[in-house]
């Protein structure tokens, strides 16, 4: 059986690990050519040509990527009803094939959402991390959450 | 040939028509299995017993919509260098399967990048909405340009 989190469980201050996974080649440019097909995503030459350094993957790849990490080791098992939006994202660091990428989730703030009794906004602080420890993306935003109990 | 929008081409004030994309159910079902699984984005039911109303796209996937419509109404013309982040991105309105997404660029700033001669930042504010009319996300950012003239 599965934990499930609901609003409550959310305490500021708390650090969540939310898991790892890598990018290849292959897939930078594959999502590169469907929806960000600037020269620096798609070949070596053009990438080593920019600021990037080398062929790199997209911000909304590495943004996708996280938001995998983020249901795998976290919403999957929680009560989230989902996001409004992102209050401030900032690409750090270029993605290069073959990284890893991993995430950790701070929770920030947390109340109870007047306009909605029974749900609760939980401000989140996200790092993204390299395998060599670098930071490449950080983000922070509000996730809505069910209530485990509804307000008298 | 291609007219090439340099640093200097992007003046305050001016709004940019990016064109409009379409989304499928099935692209909205493959998006959100590869990268944000959680139940609303991916099937009818869930999506129904959902604050968003039916199946809808991840947010992500919309922005990624968005920066296909980006790349193709002006980066790809353009000499655009990269960006280091979103300054604020609101998900206002849920993308249900069959929806068009159009968007459009304001020019907000614009000045040059004092720490790499060459090179200047431009702030943009992007509405995304869909065939209603209504706004389905907005989000702000800057964007780096190559100058077309090297400061002397």
């Amino acid at each position: 059986m599965s934990i499930i989190r609901h609003f409550e469980d959310f305490t500021p201050g708390a650090i969540i690990e939310l898991g790892s996974r890598s990018v290849s080649r292959d897939e930078i440019i594959a999502f590169a050519s469907e929806f960000d097909p600037q020269p620096f995503h798609l070949s070596e030459e053009a990438g080593k040509a920019s600021l990037l350094g080398g062929l790199a993957a997209s911000g909304w790849h590495s943004a996708a990527i996280f938001m995998r990490l983020l249901v795998d080791g976290l919403l999957g098992q929680a009560a989230g009803q989902g996001a409004p939006g992102i209050d401030k994202l900032m690409w750090r660091r270029p993605v290069y094939p073959g990284d890893t990428l991993s995430a950790t989730a701070e929770v920030l703030t947390s109340r109870p959402l007047r306009s909605r009794p029974g749900l609760g906004v939980v401000g989140f602080r996200f790092v993204v991390s390299n395998q060599r420890g670098e930071t490449v993306m950080t983000l922070e935003n509000p996730i809505l959450f069910a209530c485990r109990e509804m307000p008298a």
